[in-house]
């Protein structure tokens, strides 16, 4: 299946793709595709429902975050070997885990606000995991079955917040739009291997990142689990699990977004997000 | 007003203490003290009602977290002048800022449970401050009225898992348990002067942090007008503003604690917390 929210922000309602990529709305069966709908149990109730028979939501709606009320937002770093050369640091003996504010979480296609003061805003694919199921010390094995799906997540960084300032990489990574995930999230029986899936990114049509997961170090089942040790996942958890080459940061010289540029990210499967960047007019 | 939440872990009714210290339950008023009842809309709507003419809440129920729903654990390192010199830390020329866990959060007197392989695992008294209104650049002088109120936080690590492995603090940071908050909420005008309360935390009876917040680097409207530069902040948020001198790590030789040791913590006119350490026995 194929999940998404629709409608004004804040009020998404719950949708699905039906076989022709027409959102069907789901607001008469769940709440949101959050929480409960995302276990096991509640995919299961969702995949007995015959798209055809939900009414079509009106053509043309926004399509908000693909999961709701994000319980935690957690990335990991440096974890595709190609990426970690590219910023001159060795490939991590252990997964980096940090987090992003989950008010950081946008729609796929809303515009990436650049914060007051930002000079390096940069951009990363990478791809999101969904947790289905409570984890808790789970094994690489027992990870699948916590899994509910994945998506696409643009882990948006002003880098200059993240590695000029004082301290963790947490004031870099959570300013409000740098985190758009979606368009959909893709139940996890229809990606049976998460790491063969081809990304690509583009900033105002020139590729910048054009990777694989086959490139991770550590890949979802694994990750799930080490992290499974250090803190429990519910459903509705986000990870995102690291970016391949050619983020901002890495070019010679370095580039980075300015008001008008537009991203455009594709992973195998997950589906397309567009940004295009503005500034901070509040 | 003294909120509190009271019942057992995950189904906590919203709660106010009378001027007897007995819980009234709020449960017929309010679905949570989260969200919107901690706007100023909503404390006011609270502060309007007698709470002799509440029900009393069933004796002896277990307080949990004073704040439920919490969207963001912001927490803030190295703010205490005196701390910092005690880890060897140059005083930070802006705040260090990090995230705990949201699932880390638990009740003022819940067991504390010493994850798998911990070997340091440390205590940290510190000032909660509970956002009460969404805040995105707020001024320092903005910024008091966005604070629904203040609760003591035990911001508890695993300095191992934080500083002996890869990357990021939230390692040692984010483990279940890690986050007791309460006993209650004191909302902002119980608190006059946010830089004026004398904190205690013990061990075992031992007085192990025994400072005042008079010491904080960047103190409760700083730190508020800080973050929202970096993220906005919205109703239910909790930020905990760093701890004084006294922990473990800081001690000669380090002290850590185990299964069976007993903490005591309490600032002025936030009351008292007290946990149990356990081992982690799943």
């Amino acid at each position: 299946m194929k999940l998404v929210r629709f409608g004004p922000k804040g009020r998404e309602k719950p949708g699905m793709l039906d076989a022709a990529g027409v959102v069907r709305d789901l607001s008469g069966v769940v709440d949101d595709i959050a929480g409960e709908t995302l276990t096991p149990a509640g995919l299961a109730a969702l995949r007995a429902l015959d798209p055809a028979a939900l009414p079509a939501a009106p053509a043309g709606e926004r399509l908000g975050p693909c999961v709701g009320r994000v319980g935690k937002f957690v990335c990991v770093g440096l974890n595709y070997a190609d990426h970690a050369a590219e910023t001159g640091a060795e490939p991590p003996a252990e997964p980096v885990l940090f987090m992003k504010a989950t008010s950081a979480i946008s729609g796929p296609c809303d515009d990436v606000v650049r914060p007051r003061g930002s000079t390096k805003l940069d951009w990363e694919i990478e791809l999101g995991v969904v947790i289905g199921k409570e984890a808790r010390h789970v094994s690489e094995e027992e990870a699948r079955g916590h899994i509910a799906g994945y998506c696409v997540v643009n882990d948006i960084s002003e880098r200059a917040f993240q590695l000029e300032s004082t301290g963790q990489w947490t004031k870099g990574k959570s300013c409000d739009t740098f985190g758009p995930i979606g368009p959909h999230l893709a139940t996890a029986e229809e990606i049976p291997d998460p790491l063969a899936l081809s990304m690509r990114l583009s900033v105002n049509g020139r590729t910048c990142q054009n990777g694989s997961t086959r490139t991770m170090i550590f890949g979802p089942y694994s990750l799930v689990s080490y992290i499974s040790r250090f803190m429990s996942l519910q459903p509705g958890d986000v990870i995102s699990t690291g970016t391949p080459p050619g983020v901002g940061l890495g070019r010679n010289p370095p580039t980075f977004l300015k008001p008008g540029d537009v991203m455009e990210l594709e992973i195998e499967g997950l589906g397309v997000q567009r940004q295009r960047v503005v500034d901070y007019d509040g």
